[in-house]
């Protein structure tokens, strides 16, 4: 492959374009679109036009949406019109999504009218729903048919269809009535009727099921295509394997993404621009910050406590992160546990039971070291915490245990919380309970220290 | 489905064996698996004993771990022989990796010869390589066959494979030549040779490939099946687009409970038992805590500067939490761009230029609010900071933007020098960072306020 780029690099810098031809014509689409990243611009639309036009809109759909849009305006309208024209569905109505709307206008109007009918109705859908996935470039054939006329009917009409791996049997009116494997089509009885094949059940989705209940349907089921209908059953499109993997990775780094707590960013890092990134991440951290400034109106609450006995502000730190860490564990958990739908909203009181005891004992055990610590460090002369480090230790190991557990119990309901509101529980980032917990972690805190250190230090 | 699960429910109650049969009949395998979890273990196993083999092979991999342990163990070790030997070979790999040792063993024995050596070959290679993935049972034919002899070989030897949605054309030793779409054999001519029909180039992985070598594979090449090769070219087995979607899930889960701050749970959360959980999330919360003691070494450094202005006290969970929160931004986005290699090791220097120019930005916006906060309590007589609160306030708004932009920085960094010394980058999880940031923001907040505040408040 190293060898290939460098002898291509070397065609273009020599203008050898039929070598050029030649040279890209065994070449992967995926590849040809790595090549064409790599050079620059004025060279790229040279290596695209020497494409064959179908092999060309492949290409084009493999490359990153900003490279796309310096390529069509490097072209003629007449070259972006066949280009559009060459894409499969989906793949332009993803690149009609990804450009800005006068762009979008400007491309639906260069399309043929037969494939705007088809791009307009992909994008009538809201987003991320499987209407926005489908394809309508499916195989289909009638249930009066023999498996030998299905294949003939195949052979005539399967051409340029998205798959063939599953062929759809639909009434007259065009309801799904059926679908059946290609490969059980030819490994059956050429006068079997295609209705007596033996192959798994039909299963279908909504054009207006949102994501997740496509991913279910597809972990499920183990396709690798399903049919999309309508509320009455008619068949509108299918929805491919490959297009499925992408769904899930995309509402992977989405979770990601939020649970870091910033919102998706919807494109890939380098794609979006540094103002796009700003606001999208400034937004959360100024409402986190907003809330992080109760924190402030806590410890000015135990000022007193704390001009009195520096020692306990020493610990504030260490008290408060262990809260938001636990936290932060276990809402990422929840989360993940919720989106592949291991969880459902009524377990939360098993999650419930399970976290209260985590929370304890992990509590306890973080207590247990940081006691040991301030005894160690007075005994050992690292520090100074004063004649009655022993009733410090113990208020560390108290305010860790109920730290700890709080910390646990919050990240662990406010999924579930969030979902039952009706919001996404990847809204619970792990910065947003941490934030919850340090406020209520500074009242614990300070709380046990009242209980504890009264009369001595406090 | 409510209705028919009533009706079930009522056909076990009423011991009606027969009617029950029929009623699982057309029934799809993931549907009566959810049957059978909802049921006490003595009627499971009476429900799966009525299935038809093959079929209950298929329910049987649908059923979660801890519900094949018990119906397992419900069955004579004839039923579970039979059972194992009807499983495709990769869901057999799998329920034998699921299993405690001695239980593997033991199920190993029950198999038919051959089964045995096709799931000991599945599990020869280390975990999460292609070769775990692989099932052998795939069709194939040889080059100098035309389309008609391979669809005629094809009906001869398909019945039971995986897939027969691609083809592998192999020669006589065994060598993966090409890769022939099935559609592509239905609909070329009938004498046409089988190398001759127009076909993308095959693609293939190494059973030593790892994960992400093969979810990339996937990505790339839009396939519903990949060929596993060994070093030498020779044809190990496929693996296929329902099992890449479950690697991609088990992909992403893993990275979002790192991230949380916790080991991967490697199973779902309520199957982990409380003891595993808490050994998965207390070794790192203890590990981080440790880190996070030397907030209170960096806080007793500044012993002194807290007593003698203890209004400094009041503002550390503020400002550390906020460097910890835009780190755990930066770092979810960067570890999910390298994830789904959006971002290159070599692209660092890019990520650096634009998180320096976020953290800046990002800092300044959050240190004006901090500002006006301050001010703005002070003249309300919220609170009374002393006479030097713009001082104050000035301190705050300089820490923040340290803080912030060393957290972006740390944030965003960290993972790639984690890929660069041989880590997964997701190890740099959110409470990772925010430790790491909590001890250099105290320490950027003290140095800040002994620049503003000396002569004044210190």
């Amino acid at each position: 492959m190293i060898g290939t780029r460098d002898s291509i690099t070397e065609l273009v810098a020599t203008r050898q374009w039929d070598q050029l031809r030649e040279a890209l014509l065994p070449l992967h689409p995926s590849d040809i679109a790595d090549i064409i990243i790599e050079h620059p611009t004025e060279t790229e639309g040279i290596i695209f036009r020497l494409l064959p036009k179908e092999k060309a809109a492949r290409v084009f759909s493999y490359l990153p949406a900003a490279e796309q849009r310096q390529l069509l305006e490097a072209l003629s309208n007449e070259q972006v019109r066949r280009l559009l024209d060459e894409m499969t569905p989906d793949d332009r109505t993803r690149l009609l999504e990804e450009m800005p709307a006068e762009v979008t206008r400007e491309l639906l109007l260069k399309l043929d009218p037969r494939e705007l009918e088809a791009a307009r109705k992909l994008l009538g859908y809201p987003e991320n729903t499987a209407g926005r996935y489908m394809t309508p470039e499916y195989a289909w054939i009638y249930p009066d048919m023999t498996a030998a006329r299905a294949l003939a009917k195949i052979r005539e009409t399967g051409r340029g269809k998205e798959t063939l791996n599953w062929v759809y049997v639909i009434d007259a009116g065009g309801k799904l009535v059926e679908d059946v494997r290609l490969a059980n089509l030819v490994l059956a009885n050429a006068d079997a009727h295609v209705l007596e094949i033996d192959d798994p059940e039909v299963v279908s989705v909504r054009a207006t099921d949102d994501r997740d209940a496509v991913l279910k349907a597809f972990a499920k089921y183990d396709r690798t295509a399903l049919p999309v209908t309508d509320d009455h059953g008619y068949l509108l499109g299918i929805i491919t394997a490959d297009d499925v993997l992408d769904i899930a990775e995309q509402r992977a780094t989405e979770d990601i993404q939020r649970l870091g707590g910033s919102e998706a960013l919807g494109a890939s890092y380098l794609d979006v621009s540094v103002g796009t990134m700003l606001r999208k991440r400034g937004g959360w951290l100024a409402a986190l910050f907003i809330g992080e400034m109760l924190t402030a109106t806590a410890m000015g609450f135990f000022e007193a406590e704390i001009a009195r006995a520096v020692v306990l502000a020493l610990f504030v730190p260490l008290i408060i992160s262990s809260g938001g860490n636990s936290g932060s564990q276990a809402t990422s958990l929840i989360i993940r546990a919720l989106a592949l739908r291991e969880l459902r909203l009524q377990d939360w009181w098993r999650v419930f039971g399970r976290e209260i005891l985590a929370g304890v004992a992990l509590g306890a055990f973080l207590g247990s070291i940081g006691f040991l610590r301030i005894v160690l460090w007075q005994h050992l002369h690292f520090t100074d915490y004063g004649p009655h480090y022993v009733l410090v230790a113990v208020t560390v190991f108290g305010a860790l245990i109920g730290v700890v557990s709080f910390g646990t119990l919050t990240g662990s309901m406010l999924p579930f919380v969030l979902r039952r509101l009706g919001f996404d529980p990847a809204t619970a980032s792990a910065p947003f309970v941490a934030t919850l917990v340090d406020v209520t972690g500074l009242c614990i805190y300070f709380g046990i220290a009242l209980l504890v250190l009264r009369g001595t230090l406090l």
